[in-house]
């Protein structure tokens, strides 16, 4: 059997915690993760707070395959990601000279002054690798088994995407989708049947609701095609069955 | 000075994690504290799994005035949320006579059946009180400061418009906007200053990127008027003087 590979999220930003920024980035990486067979297994939002960044990575770090965080490696005062990283690491923070020169470059190029608030994206903890950053230079960086990363969408998602062919990838997760006329309260017995017979699959139940009534997107989860068609034929069935008891 | 009401939410399930579902509630309840003058500090997404639910709702419990979770409270086998609750409160978790006769005439009053299913709604931990749910009738439930609440965001949304009057409230912050034509590199230093400036406030720039070049929204907020209006005051005057340096 294939090693199962987990991934974990931090999102950092008062921002998002106030309701003033909505998250996007989460939804996105449960996405890529899902698609190249990654467990993405938990996520946390904290605040702009060194102690609250730190405690956050340094759990979550022992605990799964993958860290990923979002959110304040900019230039301004409320951005310390990178030396809460280097603090949870126990390695200093410092000018990295290679992201100093790019960026220096970049804003000279430009016609641009390279102020302070500008050379601070230039710091990473020592001994931290660069995420390339296509859109506005300044690079996240690995370190460890920790991806940091910016919070503004497009540019998150053209570091991840420079991130993704870095990563060893699980069994890919299969699933399938069974559309259920039925509310949670007709299958929810039957269906843990199922789940019980099946143990090596994940089956998922999530309600919709809309105009009124309830209906069911059932799905089923698997690593083999041979563990997910046995449970989705069960589950169809199910299905079918009710169905046909209906008037 | 006022007391500070903080709270965490803790998001459940595979769903969100997995992608297929994109979370709506979050955002909700950031909007909703920060109207309320409540600092809502850290948000978790879980998967469905004991252990973790447990251990996210005493990390939190402990540590924040109020705790809020959504999903995993339908009837379906992949429901644990109301069991897991019970575990971390070291309560057992039984059928409720109230939310029990509630779900009966619900049921009966529309001809359906109450399934096995439908009833395992009726379950909460022992010394819950509920949380009205006006949409589709299974209650939520309080129990001690956590507030257990629906997924599906309707339903949820309701759920905490009946939870706000009970919740007491902090002093109310404040926010100014002051929008910056500035990126954070421009700006970074001297709003660090301000900052530095004017402790009792939190100073927040956010970064936005729109058709190739930045400009910045900053967020002053404070308890009082005149903390607010003093670092408000000081921030608008860096953006002014900053324009008037332009060509």
């Amino acid at each position: 059997m294939s090693e199962i590979i987990t991934a974990a999220m931090i999102v950092i930003g008062d921002e998002i915690l106030s309701g003033r920024t909505k998250d996007k980035n989460i939804g996105h990486l449960a996405d890529v993760m899902t698609a190249i067979g990654i467990d993405l297994k938990e996520v946390r939002i904290v605040s702009d707070d060194e102690d609250d960044i730190v405690a956050a990575v340094n759990a979550l770090r022992a605990r799964y395959t993958y860290v990923f965080t979002t959110g304040g490696i900019g230039p301004t005062h409320d951005d310390i990601t990178a030396d809460s990283i280097a603090k949870a690491f126990g390695v200093p923070c410092e000018y990295d000279e290679k992201a100093y020169r790019l960026l220096e470059a970049h804003y000279a190029q430009r016609g641009l002054e390279f102020t302070e608030a500008r050379k601070r994206m230039a710091r990473m903890p020592v001994g931290a690798e660069h995420i390339d950053n296509p859109i506005s230079i300044a690079p996240g960086f690995r370190i460890g088994n920790v991806h940091v990363m910016a919070g503004v969408p497009s540019i998150f998602q053209a570091m991840l995407d420079n991130v993704v062919p870095t990563l060893k990838t699980g069994a890919k997760m299969l699933s399938a989708m069974i559309h259920c006329p039925f509310g949670e309260g007709v299958i929810g017995g039957p269906l843990a049947e199922i789940q019980k017979a099946h143990p090596d699959t994940i089956i998922g139940s999530y309600p919709k609701f809309l105009d009124g009534s309830f209906w069911t997107e059932l799905v089923v989860r698997a690593r083999t095609q041979e563990a997910l068609d046995a449970a989705a034929g069960d589950v169809q069935a199910m299905v079918n069955a009710l169905k046909a008891k209906q008037p």
